[in-house]
């Protein structure tokens, strides 16, 4: 794998001034996402539980901060060959609009599980879709095949300094709005955005708690943690099909920034992220896709031990299929869901 | 009815300073909300069409601005004796939700025909709910009775220069974000949101296109304008039961604000507006209340002849009952709704 432009970034950290130069450079393109408290959400917790709507941003999902950070900041040059990436979805909506708006050729690969809504999407925004094997890793071959071959610039989905450090303007938007936030709430799948906002929020408080979230099944993170260096797992149906994918074998950032910053992970079953996705519609008439319906379950799980401030969840996306909102609504709306039998 | 915090506005217009104050004002307690292209109603109008995301308030709906402003406006004596007002639901959660970040007592005086999940809502942030009569217009009676006998101060849904100058706040937001805008459709019921928008809008190029929209059942505003008074009717049913209400026989700023500003109106047939509620959450994973819904439809009707620039499309709020949302998915979701048959 070839990442010649990022040489200049490989052998040092990101830092917080990596962030706050992401916030000015991607402020012409995107708009601060809204914070809002849940008032069912602060009962039921017994203090302040605010929803941060990245599922506000104009393609569905936060992907596009990171997006807009890496395509803005290449060289006329390299914007000329255009843009390549692979994505289970949001990730290349993200890219295929940061492109359509700056005028940019963007070519999306993605595996053959992505579900269809969501490639009518991307080829709406004008993008040109390959459709690539069956799990993310394989798509991501493809992607630097044209790489190598047509000289595109390859817009990783996570593991790159300037989408980590996209993401990472979210935690600047917290600071600003709950600046005595104790404990976030972040769904975890390469750790883009949960190294993003842990970076910005641990360099203003070290004490702030950052709880990572994953599905039971396939969770590549939570796996590799464990074993102490990145695993593969093979890919297993979810609701939070977004959390899917490898975090690659080779993982150069993610992998070490989220066993630095992350204090705790929780992991849900299917049922508990069907049971929060129709919580959120009955409540918040908020549709949420199921990877960002797992920081929801996980706030109202047991094994979730807060500090005594204010709590933020990321409301990371809310591209599903609506035969699969349907499916919900019909069988668990109106339901509680804080009861755990697990 | 007493309006006497109001003397000193009841003789003059509402100007484009009043509504700058108002932004001022309400800034502590509001956020901008983002403004997105719909990719797929670009294409199918031809020209960028972007979505003002006002059901991403706290409470769901773009009332709260005007209950802010005007709460904010009150003197500290008055704040003290704490306010009241009547709704069919949106304005009575913005006053409640504002009443509680000030730390204010708030009584909520509604109709028998709001439904039960607004109640629940309205309850969940601790306001008292007084039920009275079957129209918005008996409630409106109650309201001012508890003004007389405790000395509360009417929050009134749309009729109060600083209510349509928070309201108007939503104008300055889209000259921010879309300065070349040249039409802009907005939900018209009693006529602030209305009123205030296009206040602001044709302060800055009175050829902006104001195309205000109701559905066909009990358009009291539309009735108005045809009668040269405000008139009243009875409510029938309808999905945007957030438009349903009176104009107020004794309408002092709306009526006439709405005549001199509004270019043109459509109404909905209750069909179209269930097709738009499953259009926005087929293409845009959105929940919204019938009377946002109205605004989607007029866009898509033949009726509606734009000028030559961006549209702006009001999405108003988002409070409906969830087994409306159930009902609607299963009889209109993934059809055309963009050929009209009537």
């Amino acid at each position: 794998m070839e990442h010649s432009n990022h040489v200049r970034k490989e052998n040092r950290d990101i830092s917080i001034s990596d962030i706050w130069s992401a916030k000015k450079k991607i402020s012409s393109l995107l708009h601060k996402t809204p914070l809002i408290e849940s008032y069912i959400l602060s009962e039921k917790i017994g203090r302040p539980v605010y929803l941060k709507l990245e599922n506000t941003h104009n393609t569905g999902s936060f992907k596009v901060r990171g997006a807009a950070n890496k395509i803005l900041s290449l060289s006329e040059e390299e914007k000329k060959r255009g843009v390549v990436t692979f994505s289970t979805g949001n990730h290349g909506l993200a890219v295929a609009h940061v492109a359509k708006k700056l005028g940019i050729e963007a070519v999306i690969c993605i595996s053959n599980r992505v579900p269809k809504a969501k490639i009518d999407s991307l080829k709406r925004i004008g993008a040109t879709i390959e459709i690539y094997g069956d799990s993310q890793d394989a798509a991501g071959e493809r992607c630097y095949q044209l790489e190598r071959e047509k000289g595109m610039t390859v817009v990783p989905p996570f593991d790159d300094p300037y989408v980590i450090a996209g993401q990472g303007t979210i935690g600047l938007e917290l600071l600003e709005d709950v600046p005595d936030l104790t404990d976030v709430i972040i769904p975890l799948s390469g750790g883009g955005l949960l190294s993003g906002i842990s970076l910005t929020l641990k360099s203003n408080d070290p004490g702030i708690k950052i709880t990572g979230v994953s599905m039971e099944q396939s969770a590549v993170m939570y796996e590799s943690l464990r074993a102490g260096k990145p695993v593969q797992l093979e890919e297993q149906y979810t609701l939070a099909d977004s959390l899917l994918g490898g975090i690659g074998l080779a993982n150069r950032y993610t992998f070490r920034l989220v066993q630095q910053l992350m204090d705790d992970i929780i992991l849900i079953p299917e049922k508990e992220i069907a049971g929060s996705m129709a919580f959120m519609m009955d409540h918040h008439r908020m549709i949420m896709e199921g990877a960002a319906a797992t920081s929801i379950a996980a706030l109202l799980d047991d094994q979730f031990t807060p500090q005594k401030g204010p709590i933020v969840v990321i409301i990371s996306g809310n591209n599903v299929d609506l035969s699969v909102v349907q499916d919900i609504l019909h069988n668990y709306s109106g339901k509680d869901i804080t009861k755990h039998t697990r």
